[in-house]
Protein backbone atom coordinates (compact mmCIF):
# COMPACT_ATOMS: atom_id res chain seq x y z
CA UNK A 1 0.00 0.00 0.00
CA UNK A 2 1.40 3.82 -0.84
CA UNK A 3 2.47 6.35 1.95
CA UNK A 4 -0.72 8.15 0.63
CA UNK A 5 -3.56 5.19 0.58
CA UNK A 6 -1.76 4.02 4.54
CA UNK A 7 -2.64 7.82 5.13
CA UNK A 8 -6.05 8.27 4.09
CA UNK A 9 -6.71 4.37 6.38
CA UNK A 10 -5.59 6.53 9.12
CA UNK A 11 -7.58 9.54 8.54
CA UNK A 12 -10.95 7.95 7.51
CA UNK A 13 -11.13 4.74 8.54
CA UNK A 14 -12.26 3.55 12.37
CA UNK A 15 -9.48 1.38 12.81
CA UNK A 16 -7.91 2.74 16.06
CA UNK A 17 -4.14 2.52 14.72
CA UNK A 18 -2.22 5.01 17.03
CA UNK A 19 1.27 6.37 15.29
CA UNK A 20 3.64 6.18 18.36
CA UNK A 21 6.97 8.02 18.35
CA UNK A 22 10.28 7.21 17.99
CA UNK A 23 9.87 6.55 21.84
CA UNK A 24 6.24 4.70 21.42
CA UNK A 25 4.27 7.79 22.32
CA UNK A 26 1.20 10.18 21.12
CA UNK A 27 0.50 13.24 22.51
CA UNK A 28 -2.41 13.94 25.02
CA UNK A 29 -3.80 17.41 25.60
CA UNK A 30 -6.24 17.49 28.22
CA UNK A 31 -8.99 19.63 28.63
CA UNK A 32 -11.19 20.81 31.86
CA UNK A 33 -15.48 19.27 30.41
CA UNK A 34 -16.82 22.31 31.98
CA UNK A 35 -14.77 25.30 30.75
CA UNK A 36 -12.57 24.07 27.78
CA UNK A 37 -9.74 25.23 29.20
CA UNK A 38 -6.25 23.35 28.50
CA UNK A 39 -5.46 21.33 31.86
CA UNK A 40 -2.06 20.14 30.31
CA UNK A 41 -0.36 18.43 27.32
CA UNK A 42 1.32 15.02 28.36
CA UNK A 43 2.28 11.61 26.44
CA UNK A 44 0.84 8.40 26.63
CA UNK A 45 1.96 4.97 25.52
CA UNK A 46 0.51 1.93 24.31
CA UNK A 47 -0.35 0.95 27.81
CA UNK A 48 -1.48 4.25 29.25
CA UNK A 49 -4.04 4.68 26.65
CA UNK A 50 -5.70 1.10 26.90
CA UNK A 51 -5.39 1.94 30.84
CA UNK A 52 -7.41 5.42 30.50
CA UNK A 53 -10.07 3.56 28.44
CA UNK A 54 -10.48 0.47 30.61
CA UNK A 55 -10.52 3.02 34.34
CA UNK A 56 -12.20 5.86 32.73
CA UNK A 57 -9.56 7.66 34.63
CA UNK A 58 -6.29 9.69 33.13
CA UNK A 59 -3.13 7.33 32.87
CA UNK A 60 -0.10 9.15 31.22
CA UNK A 61 3.39 7.82 30.48
CA UNK A 62 6.15 10.22 32.02
CA UNK A 63 8.97 10.75 29.89
CA UNK A 64 11.43 12.36 32.23
CA UNK A 65 10.62 9.31 35.18
CA UNK A 66 10.11 7.20 32.24
CA UNK A 67 7.33 5.31 34.14
CA UNK A 68 3.71 4.88 33.46
CA UNK A 69 1.70 7.27 36.13
CA UNK A 70 -1.59 7.45 37.00
CA UNK A 71 -2.73 10.84 37.33
CA UNK A 72 -3.35 11.64 40.64
CA UNK A 73 -1.58 8.93 42.13
CA UNK A 74 0.53 10.95 44.53
CA UNK A 75 -1.84 14.08 44.55
CA UNK A 76 -4.78 12.48 44.67
CA UNK A 77 -5.60 14.50 42.29
CA UNK A 78 -7.09 12.39 39.15
CA UNK A 79 -8.94 13.11 36.26
CA UNK A 80 -12.42 11.27 35.20
CA UNK A 81 -12.65 10.82 31.32
CA UNK A 82 -15.63 12.48 30.34
CA UNK A 83 -14.73 11.53 26.39
CA UNK A 84 -11.60 10.12 24.38
CA UNK A 85 -10.79 11.70 20.39
CA UNK A 86 -7.91 10.93 18.19
CA UNK A 87 -6.97 13.37 15.60
CA UNK A 88 -6.51 12.76 11.70
CA UNK A 89 -3.21 11.14 11.60
CA UNK A 90 -3.28 9.65 14.40
CA UNK A 91 -0.39 10.95 16.77
CA UNK A 92 -2.29 13.08 19.18
CA UNK A 93 -5.20 12.02 21.77
CA UNK A 94 -7.85 14.83 23.06
CA UNK A 95 -9.06 13.46 26.19
CA UNK A 96 -12.60 15.84 27.77
CA UNK A 97 -12.11 15.71 31.59
CA UNK A 98 -13.40 16.23 35.36
CA UNK A 99 -10.35 17.31 37.08
CA UNK A 100 -10.15 16.97 40.69
CA UNK A 101 -8.52 19.52 42.00
CA UNK A 102 -5.48 20.89 40.07
CA UNK A 103 -3.83 19.38 37.30
CA UNK A 104 -0.40 21.23 37.76
CA UNK A 105 2.51 19.77 39.78
CA UNK A 106 3.10 23.20 40.62
CA UNK A 107 -0.53 23.32 42.34
CA UNK A 108 -2.33 25.32 39.93
CA UNK A 109 -5.56 23.95 38.25
CA UNK A 110 -3.99 24.12 34.59
CA UNK A 111 -0.47 24.36 33.81
CA UNK A 112 -1.53 27.12 31.85
CA UNK A 113 -0.95 29.85 34.18
CA UNK A 114 1.49 32.22 31.95
CA UNK A 115 0.40 34.15 28.97
CA UNK A 116 2.85 35.20 26.25
CA UNK A 117 2.54 38.72 24.56
CA UNK A 118 4.96 40.76 22.87
CA UNK A 119 6.71 43.09 25.16
CA UNK A 120 9.65 45.61 24.38
CA UNK A 121 12.69 43.69 23.08
CA UNK A 122 11.44 40.52 22.98
CA UNK A 123 8.27 38.27 24.18
CA UNK A 124 7.47 38.24 27.73
CA UNK A 125 5.14 35.93 30.45
CA UNK A 126 2.93 37.25 32.52
CA UNK A 127 1.03 35.30 34.96
CA UNK A 128 -3.29 34.40 34.92
CA UNK A 129 -5.11 32.20 36.44
CA UNK A 130 -1.63 31.40 38.72
CA UNK A 131 -3.90 30.86 41.97
CA UNK A 132 -2.33 27.63 43.92
CA UNK A 133 -5.08 25.03 44.48
CA UNK A 134 -2.27 23.12 46.55
CA UNK A 135 0.73 23.37 48.00
CA UNK A 136 3.03 21.38 46.23
CA UNK A 137 5.78 21.07 48.89
CA UNK A 138 2.98 19.56 51.56
CA UNK A 139 1.65 17.33 48.71
CA UNK A 140 5.00 16.07 46.95
CA UNK A 141 7.26 15.82 50.27
CA UNK A 142 8.87 12.81 50.66
CA UNK B 1 22.42 26.30 39.05
CA UNK B 2 21.29 22.83 39.56
CA UNK B 3 18.98 21.24 37.53
CA UNK B 4 15.77 22.19 39.75
CA UNK B 5 16.92 25.51 40.45
CA UNK B 6 16.64 25.59 36.34
CA UNK B 7 13.07 23.66 36.65
CA UNK B 8 11.62 26.62 39.15
CA UNK B 9 13.34 29.39 36.95
CA UNK B 10 11.33 28.06 33.96
CA UNK B 11 8.52 27.42 36.42
CA UNK B 12 7.88 30.47 38.34
CA UNK B 13 9.81 32.99 36.68
CA UNK B 14 8.66 35.32 33.90
CA UNK B 15 11.51 34.93 31.03
CA UNK B 16 10.29 33.49 28.02
CA UNK B 17 12.32 30.65 27.82
CA UNK B 18 10.42 28.09 25.81
CA UNK B 19 12.24 24.28 26.33
CA UNK B 20 12.25 23.47 22.73
CA UNK B 21 13.18 19.36 21.63
CA UNK B 22 15.91 17.95 19.89
CA UNK B 23 14.68 19.51 16.50
CA UNK B 24 14.05 22.83 17.91
CA UNK B 25 10.07 22.15 18.20
CA UNK B 26 7.57 23.01 21.15
CA UNK B 27 4.06 21.35 21.22
CA UNK B 28 1.34 23.89 20.53
CA UNK B 29 -2.14 23.35 21.21
CA UNK B 30 -5.00 25.36 19.43
CA UNK B 31 -8.72 25.26 20.58
CA UNK B 32 -11.73 27.52 19.27
CA UNK B 33 -11.84 30.28 21.61
CA UNK B 34 -15.27 30.57 21.47
CA UNK B 35 -16.60 26.15 21.98
CA UNK B 36 -12.98 25.67 24.14
CA UNK B 37 -13.14 22.55 21.45
CA UNK B 38 -9.51 21.41 20.50
CA UNK B 39 -8.72 21.78 17.18
CA UNK B 40 -5.31 20.60 16.33
CA UNK B 41 -1.86 20.14 17.68
CA UNK B 42 1.01 21.11 15.32
CA UNK B 43 4.39 21.97 16.18
CA UNK B 44 6.37 25.81 16.67
CA UNK B 45 9.57 26.38 16.01
CA UNK B 46 11.33 29.47 17.40
CA UNK B 47 10.46 31.68 14.39
CA UNK B 48 6.81 30.39 14.39
CA UNK B 49 6.41 30.93 17.96
CA UNK B 50 7.79 34.91 16.89
CA UNK B 51 5.75 35.60 14.10
CA UNK B 52 2.79 34.36 15.84
CA UNK B 53 2.64 37.29 18.54
CA UNK B 54 4.09 38.95 15.62
CA UNK B 55 1.20 38.76 13.65
CA UNK B 56 -1.42 37.64 15.53
CA UNK B 57 -2.00 34.62 13.03
CA UNK B 58 -1.42 30.88 13.77
CA UNK B 59 2.29 30.28 12.30
CA UNK B 60 3.73 26.95 12.69
CA UNK B 61 6.16 24.23 11.88
CA UNK B 62 5.64 21.46 9.70
CA UNK B 63 7.52 18.28 10.59
CA UNK B 64 6.88 16.26 7.32
CA UNK B 65 7.46 19.27 4.77
CA UNK B 66 10.20 20.53 7.15
CA UNK B 67 9.22 23.97 6.29
CA UNK B 68 7.61 26.81 8.39
CA UNK B 69 3.88 27.37 7.83
CA UNK B 70 1.35 30.39 7.94
CA UNK B 71 -1.66 28.25 9.09
CA UNK B 72 -4.33 28.79 6.30
CA UNK B 73 -1.73 29.80 3.82
CA UNK B 74 -3.40 27.38 0.85
CA UNK B 75 -6.76 26.95 2.49
CA UNK B 76 -7.10 30.64 3.45
CA UNK B 77 -8.50 28.92 6.65
CA UNK B 78 -6.31 31.43 8.69
CA UNK B 79 -6.57 31.41 12.68
CA UNK B 80 -6.82 34.78 14.55
CA UNK B 81 -5.12 34.37 17.97
CA UNK B 82 -6.92 35.49 21.23
CA UNK B 83 -4.73 34.88 23.50
CA UNK B 84 -1.47 32.83 23.79
CA UNK B 85 -0.63 30.68 27.40
CA UNK B 86 2.65 29.10 27.98
CA UNK B 87 3.22 26.00 30.57
CA UNK B 88 4.54 25.14 33.21
CA UNK B 89 7.97 23.29 31.91
CA UNK B 90 7.43 25.88 29.12
CA UNK B 91 7.70 23.28 26.13
CA UNK B 92 4.12 23.27 25.45
CA UNK B 93 1.45 26.47 23.81
CA UNK B 94 -1.80 26.89 24.06
CA UNK B 95 -3.04 29.49 21.60
CA UNK B 96 -7.14 30.64 22.00
CA UNK B 97 -8.44 31.21 18.15
CA UNK B 98 -10.99 32.29 16.45
CA UNK B 99 -10.57 30.00 13.15
CA UNK B 100 -11.75 30.82 9.66
CA UNK B 101 -13.47 28.09 8.24
CA UNK B 102 -11.98 24.47 9.36
CA UNK B 103 -8.73 23.64 10.84
CA UNK B 104 -8.29 20.01 9.62
CA UNK B 105 -6.45 19.74 6.20
CA UNK B 106 -9.25 17.02 5.68
CA UNK B 107 -12.02 19.77 5.45
CA UNK B 108 -13.23 19.23 9.07
CA UNK B 109 -13.67 21.99 11.72
CA UNK B 110 -11.44 20.24 14.43
CA UNK B 111 -9.12 17.27 13.34
CA UNK B 112 -10.60 15.35 16.50
CA UNK B 113 -13.60 14.07 14.38
CA UNK B 114 -13.40 10.65 15.97
CA UNK B 115 -13.78 9.52 19.26
CA UNK B 116 -12.20 6.42 20.87
CA UNK B 117 -14.15 3.78 22.88
CA UNK B 118 -13.63 0.13 24.27
CA UNK B 119 -15.14 -2.22 21.78
CA UNK B 120 -15.20 -5.80 21.22
CA UNK B 121 -11.82 -6.59 21.07
CA UNK B 122 -10.10 -3.64 21.47
CA UNK B 123 -10.48 0.25 21.00
CA UNK B 124 -11.74 1.27 18.29
CA UNK B 125 -13.09 4.64 16.81
CA UNK B 126 -16.08 6.30 15.69
CA UNK B 127 -16.99 9.60 13.72
CA UNK B 128 -18.11 12.81 16.04
CA UNK B 129 -18.83 16.26 14.38
CA UNK B 130 -17.29 14.86 11.09
CA UNK B 131 -18.90 16.72 8.19
CA UNK B 132 -16.75 18.60 6.07
CA UNK B 133 -16.81 22.35 5.90
CA UNK B 134 -14.43 22.55 2.60
CA UNK B 135 -13.73 19.84 0.13
CA UNK B 136 -9.85 19.09 0.57
CA UNK B 137 -9.33 18.08 -3.40
CA UNK B 138 -10.95 21.65 -4.32
CA UNK B 139 -8.41 23.69 -1.88
CA UNK B 140 -5.70 21.67 -2.08
CA UNK B 141 -5.60 20.47 -5.95
CA UNK B 142 -2.03 21.55 -7.57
Amino acid sequence: MSASAHNHDREEALAFQPKFDASGLVTCVATDAATGDVLMVAHMNDEALRKTVESGEAWYYSRSRKALWRKGETSGHTQRVIEMRMDCDQDAIWIRVEQSGAACHTGRRSCFYRKVDAGEGGLRLSFADAERVFDPKAVYRK
